[in-house]
């Protein structure tokens, strides 16, 4: 048992959605959610740059004695991962180990689609998962830099998302992949889309889901449950909160409460 | 006379667009470019985060002893520019009022357009601009935050920009504009796919050539022509170079050379 909260980090909204997971999943826990929103999106930056901005997250939330932190993004998550493990004695989950295991067993044809941003592609960090798991899986990966604008205008299910859509996954199902991993955690949005555009016979993984399925299990190993009652989550941004409660409502489908603004950079 | 040097910034690539037309007007002057990419974008995010980077990032210019500072970004002209001027005893030039002036000059119907990005927009610093040259033009405003991440994809004449620009620029088309001012620096990319949209009878005014002309205006003002003879610019980024290096060369149209990474938030 452990009454400490866990900490959950992304660099804005994104995360969102694996917050709301991990919500459903565990009700009891306490949450802590930081979004980096005065310096979004990590997608575009230089592996230096995420590295050294994840590490100021997770100090953030460490100094607030969370239990297990939680890396809700998929850039971070591809080039700071083992940085964090080293760096502070916690718990640390990412969301590509997860979404690439679903893949692996998902997977009939053995030849599985990735889309991310530029930072998550060009880490190579999901064909490195999904060999870890099954070495003879063919991995196609894209980059779709323009999904992350379509999901935060509202047009996620737009014509323009759709011929989006269209022209980046067309060497994908040129392939032809029979799974596609989201490997960002804004692309859950675009789901109806992705799946027009690929048609019925494409599974899509949601590594959101995986990922709290993968919080519950760690925290059972650890024995780390926490007894309740159930508590909103604390949010923490680091630009003014307005932009993240009227955009991060839409994702969470519910008001976002309390939300405080902080500073990373100058601590 | 004066041999110092001109410094210009911006959130990132999108002020190379007025430090290429300041290089064409006044070639012998010596230029310090920065571009604060490890935080861009700036057009999202809220007034007072934007002041504080863009302080940030004249303070970092001031001490390398510019004779002028030129804000290359329209929304950090449009929340910081008395800031700016009020803290650095430097002529302060931004890229908003030349734009709006010469709109000012162009539209025959006295109905006048204007993009940008959110920032830009609800700051409302287009339409008090033009108000103070002529209160009776009716201003037009709307932002159009897909265009920058179009012109950074390399989609500016693509189908998907095309239907894009029809979608956000239907309301200003409704009003009879004719007359329309580019108010993010990004956005001349995107020149031929806005016209052909609009139709030859609107005039697209790009602020970055009106910005030149400014810069030229207050240096032949007080005297602070340099000799020459002419030397490449100095490029500064807070990212690491690479994306800067590929991007940015083709806004300017040339390789960029010896680009430094530094820091603005530790200082």
């Amino acid at each position: 048992m452990s009454e400490r909260a866990i900490g959950v980090f992304d660099s804005g909204i994104g995360g969102l959605t694996v917050l709301k997971e991990i919500m459903r999943l565990l009700p009891g826990e306490e949450l802590l959610y930081l979004g980096d929103t005065a310096r979004v999106p990590y997608g575009t930056k230089s592996p230096p740059t995420v590295l050294r901005y994840a590490l100021e997250a997770a100090a953030f939330l460490a100094e607030r004695r969370v239990k297990m932190l939680v890396v809700a993004c998929n850039t971070a998550s591809s080039v700071a991962l083992p940085a964090l493990a080293k760096r502070f004695s916690l718990p640390v989950i990412g969301v590509i180990e997860p979404g690439a295991r679903r893949a692996v067993a998902v997977t009939r044809n053995r030849r599985v689609g990735v889309i991310g941003t530029e930072g998550t592609i060009k880490s190579g960090a999901y064909t490195r998962a999904i060999h870890a798991f099954d070495g003879d899986i063919e991995v196609y990966a894209t980059s779709c830099p323009l999904f992350v604008p379509l999901a935060e205008e509202g047009w996620a299910e737009h014509p323009v998302a759709r011929a989006t859509a269209s022209e980046y996954l067309a060497p994908l199902m040129a392939r032809g992949i029979d799974t596609l991993v989201l490997g960002c955690t804004h692309y859950p949005l675009l789901k109806n889309t992705l799946q027009a555009v690929l048609g019925d016979g494409v599974v899509l993984i949601d590594s959101a889901a995986e990922t709290a399925r993968l919080v519950a299990a760690r925290l059972a190993e650890q024995a780390l449950f926490r007894r309740g009652p159930a508590a909103n989550p604390h949010f923490f941004v680091t630009d003014i909160p307005h932009r993240f409660e009227k955009v991060g409502g839409a994702f969470i489908g519910a008001p976002l409460l309390g939300i405080q603004q902080v500073e990373l950079d100058k601590s």
